[in-house]
């Protein structure tokens, strides 16, 4: 039997322009690596963490809140070690919480010999996730555990859809290194909105999931618009508008804002389109002082998976 | 060349429950017939009305101003005379103004050898339609042209996407003949929704629209909840409630208002249960000394027909 596995858990987009708060999808270029190990002391024990400076207390520590609540349904007479490489930034909108609370309970999973779905992966990842948070949703956890694009319908019960995508389509992302504050990205959402803006938003959301069902690029990008977030929480994202124009001059499908930000995302047909998008998402940010990262990924239909 | 074409133009569902103002599905069961027929004169002529006392002047009739809206785009010298055997209740709920307007331009565009696309057809409908309901919508035009189930994206620019369905999807519909005012059901609409119901309503269209792209009964039983309109709504229809829960009873996918009522529509897998449902739906009517008509209908994936 195994006693011990290293895992990729990726990084995620969430929301995806009309799909607030429901869609999301999966990124390959870009994620943590962790390993899971089995110990025979009892509980739950972070031994390692590069790159951050994240606790190592298992109660205070994403992993670990996920590997809890899966641990405390269990009867088991050992327990569990957890380094984390952690290669996305906290903070950056490309779901690191996600990504760290969904690999923890991915690897004692494998370990284990499969017992849970991965919807009830879901369900424990999402209490590691509402450490980060605040609160309980999944639109970052469900693409790193199923992979591609996934739909959220509801939290409660949890109910995921896994929604086809075409096979060349290639995600640009950009992360401007700046801090939104949660409390901040929360307090520009609206409570209350139009009616006509929310038919609008979720005449755009079939459409997607039409579109992705169909492999229609034009479709895609008619339907990747967000008229209740994004006029909202964009201008929290210095040169949001810019990079948008210039990604959709460099032949982008659409673009919109990863998460509740600061990172940008862009869709496109094509690696060579999405290598372009990445040039004028660069040209945008090079000369404004502030720093960077930027990555091109294919979307990874695999989600979270071993690698030793 | 034909001189002269007979038409099926059907009865269709808008909105249903979680696709508000963009969802639609066509009728097989019922539907008006209409004739259409070439004539020396330049013009349009409604030459026959039956069972309802529409006008017969072309620009007050809703047929009539569809067919001059196409009319008005060519340079003919011949005219077209209209007859109409309009068997869909005026005010039922059911698309009876649209079947009108689509059936007019769909036997002329017939006649002319098929100038025009659906898509284009639909735009000269929406005309008829506005004379009937005061705003230009296509929510039960694009399911009568088309066929099957249908999103309209965007009525500006026209966008309609054809969403497959399963087959052995059927539809009861039951028309309690009440009179709602249209300025009745237009104010009860909320102007402002909760952003959170606005997420849960585009995560059950999302839904929707993947559950007919698979199949998958189960999803479309799910995913068929209007928390936005039909709490509104739902107040002026006698029984509304008792008949949801008597479908459900029955076996029904689940249950809506069909386009603003009065009618209330239901899906089920298999004709017998749409049958069961059909008698669940009457008990509630029988005593309540309100008539009615009720129909059981495959889901049409045809639409508007030639059937002579």
């Amino acid at each position: 039997m195994m006693n011990e596995i290293k895992i990729f858990s990726p990084a995620t987009v969430a929301n995806v322009s009309c799909g607030f708060d429901v869609l999301g999808f999966c990124l390959d270029s870009v994620g943590d690596e962790m390993v899971i190990r089995k110990t025979d002391k009892k509980g739950i024990y972070l031994t390692k963490i590069e790159n951050f400076d994240l606790p190592y207390e298992a109660k205070l520590n994403v992993a670990g809140v996920s590997a809890l609540a899966m641990y405390e349904t269990l009867d088991l007479d050992f327990g569990f070690e957890i380094e984390i490489y952690k290669n996305i930034k906290p903070g950056s909108g490309i779901g690191s919480s996600a990504a760290s609370a969904v690999g923890s309970v991915f690897g004692m999973n494998e370990l284990l010999g499969k017992p849970f779905n991965k919807t009830q992966l879901t369900e424990f990842a999402i209490k590691g996730e509402a450490l980060a948070s605040k609160c309980e949703h999944a639109d970052n956890l469900a693409p790193a555990l199923f992979g591609g694009f996934t739909l959220v319908k509801s939290v409660s019960p949890l109910k995921i859809l896994e929604i086809p995508s075409p096979d060349d389509l290639y995600a640009t992302i950009i992360h401007p290194q700046i801090e939104i504050k949660t409390s901040e990205s929360r307090a520009v959402l609206p409570k209350e909105v139009a009616l006509s803006d929310a038919i609008e938003q979720w005449a755009n959301l079939g459409s997607l999931v039409h579109a992705l069902h169909t492999n229609d690029y034009n479709l895609i990008s008619d339907s990747l618009k967000d008229v209740i977030v994004e006029p909202h929480r964009s201008q929290l994202i210095p040169h949001f508008n810019d990079v948008k124009q210039a990604v959709l001059g460099a032949g982008a499908l659409g673009a919109g804002i990863s998460g509740s930000g600061p990172s940008i995302f862009s869709l496109s047909k094509g690696q060579e389109t999405a290598n372009n998008v990445k040039e004028a998402m660069q040209s945008i940010y090079l000369n404004s002082g502030i720093k960077f990262d930027i990555h091109v990924s294919k979307i990874n239909t695999q989600g979270v998976q071993i690698i030793d």
